[in-house]
């Protein structure tokens, strides 16, 4: 039996996660995190049975305590409770679909607890790339990525060796407002943008598909899974999203890997690397699919690719500034605080008004969060 | 240095072949095999200096002995020339891009020899696949594919597992004829065959592509060469080439090879595997290129691809008939002595007068190649 914990298993990630492992009957769950949802979570912890369950806040935490006092399960809550789930002795693979730089920490427990770590939460490594990689090396563990795009480039790197990656092809659907212009963006609401046309996901990551700012966060993230440049990153627009990312190397091959879009494939792909297993779902059929599409992604429109690629090249607290600055500003606009286009006009303004620190401490990435916080709730 | 030999250098892959020689420079070539342009072979001798050369005919052999005898080179001929070329003690890789059955013979010789075959010689698998592949076995020698198809498949399944494959993804651009209905095939002529809109290649195998039999030997090919029913192996119109082809795995992923139309790309991969080096030409590039159609194979205009299915799935020395009764079938069609439907017609005959040899031997398929032959000369 592989040994599993899951931070996030209440969200999107998290409960496929936890569908892989129930349709494949090998996984054990040791250990699940979550945030506020404890009715899902109580019904998660009486079919996996994990040791340890970890709830924020406490008061969440005494109540889910109250209503599984028939379980031997323990319940933690806050970041230490967060850290208590990743460091669990037997797991032997932490999944890491929690939402936003909370991730942090776990993470880098996990990684020292010698944890290979199915990352979903990008924002881990949009932030502290420099400081996870590193570490991942040093105590020999694998980063195997969750999400559809570099699990598809890790999938077509394969076989293939690091020298003779010549650059990185990562597909966007373009989200549901590709080819408007910015006078089109002006007016989109919370429900406008919530409706991805291909993949089912969480709210955060569907508002930043709509705004592109997914695939900036995802640019800086391959950086980092694969040791390139941003500018070895190139987007590609592939508004059907069969084609899930590509990696071109030297001799002008290049390898993809397609799909239908369905999450549990990579994540499966991370559960059982380098292993495949059947999973059942719908398939591409090509003889009847008709085309595939390709664009040029509109970074005029959609700057907040542009600003990805400047947090990327630039690095230092910078990427920090970038995610911290759209965390804040979507959840705003989620709660109809702020219009559509401010959040790229939020970014914007943090990225020009802050001083870089090169290769930031794990601190000061958090010191910077705040205080890219702080600038963005003193606007006005 | 690698050392390499080549049967059949002075045609369309064995030339391509010494171009990728010439530009890595780290090659020696101590064979050559043509058949009757000795005056392109004598060129590449002087430039690659072997030190065994083979003309399929002894008067050419005579003639070229003659030309060359300022240089210490060997000039052989017929068969046992191929097949000397084939066995050179110090070669590790005998490219086979001569065309026909004429291959199988060299082809074993080298194998016991233990070459490793960069195969472009696709008759030598679609009839002898039964002997071919567990004897590379049995002498652990590798079948590196050379077409575009085939090696983009090879490359698709690096890191992969046979077990976790479902099926092959084969691609077809369709041939020039792609669309047409019977009767617009009735009066085509050898020279509008004979345009391919996507690469060039032999005039034989441009027939085949014209006809989509080309697909149907590359169907059976790619069952020897990946071990995989020819039911598992879909053919996929793809107008533009630019897919080469793709795996699909038991999980739903499909790992695809895609590039521009450039046969040094295989070749280059097969001579230096499982390494990549850079290869100077055009590389794909997305933000331009528009789109990617597929269509289903139209298998009732084309039904020497039907054909070919059911040689591949009935096997014995039927794949045999296929082949040798298309080889002469499209010579005579280059020659105006048939119509370009009476190909197909010529096939179906053949196939359904024969009476099948299971697990023929090397002289069963060479006698049922002989049977074929005879069979279609005799034609009213």
């Amino acid at each position: 039996m592989k040994k599993i914990a899951i931070l996030g298993s209440t969200g999107s990630i998290g409960t496929q996660t936890l569908e892989v492992v129930r349709e494949n009957g090998d996984i054990e769950v040791l250990g699940l995190a979550a945030g506020n949802n404890i009715t899902l979570l109580e019904k998660q912890i009486r079919e996996f049975r994990p040791k340890v369950v970890a709830v924020w806040k406490e008061e969440k935490a005494k109540e889910l305590r109250e209503n599984i006092k028939d379980l031997d399960v323990k319940v933690v809550s806050g970041m230490d409770g967060l850290i208590e789930v990743s460091v669990l002795p037997e797991t032997e693979i932490l999944v890491t679909a929690i939402v936003g730089m909370i991730g942090i920490r776990p993470t880098i427990e996990g990684i020292k607890a010698g944890k290979h770590i199915a990352l979903a939460n990008k924002e881990t490594l949009v932030t502290a790339g420099h400081i996870i990689m590193p570490l991942a090396k040093e105590y020999n563990v694998q980063i195997l990525p969750v999400d559809s795009e570099h699990s598809a480039i890790f999938q077509s790197l394969q076989g293939g060796q690091h020298k003779a990656v010549k650059k990185i092809l990562l597909t966007a659907s373009g989200g549901p407002f590709r080819g408007r212009k910015p006078e089109q963006l002006m007016n989109i609401k919370v429900e406008d943008a919530l409706k991805h046309p291909n993949w089912e996901m969480g709210r955060k990551i569907t508002i930043d598909s709509s705004t592109m700012i997914n695939k900036g966060l995802e640019v800086i993230e391959a950086k980092w899974l694969f040791d390139v440049d941003v500018d070895d990153v190139q987007v590609v627009v592939q508004p059907q999203s069969v084609i899930h990312s590509m990696v071109e190397y030297i001799d002008g091959a290049i390898i993809a890997e397609l799909g239908t879009p369905d999450m549990k494939l990579p994540i499966q792909y991370a559960l059982y690397y380098p292993e495949r297993r059947y999973l059942p779902g719908d398939r591409v059929d090509f003889w009847t699919l008709g085309k595939l599409d390709f664009e040029k992604p509109d970074m005029e429109t959609f700057y907040g690719l542009r600003m990805a690629y400047e947090a990327g090249r630039i690095g230092g607290s910078l990427p920090t500034v970038f995610n911290a600055a759209n965390e804040l500003a979507v959840s705003k606009f989620l709660n109809r605080e702020i219009k559509y286009l401010e959040i790229m006009e939020i970014i914007e303004d943090c990225m020009r008004a802050h001083k870089n620190i090169e290769n930031p401490s794990l601190e000061e990435i958090l010191e910077t969060e705040k205080w890219t916080y702080a600038r963005i709730e003193s606007r006005r």
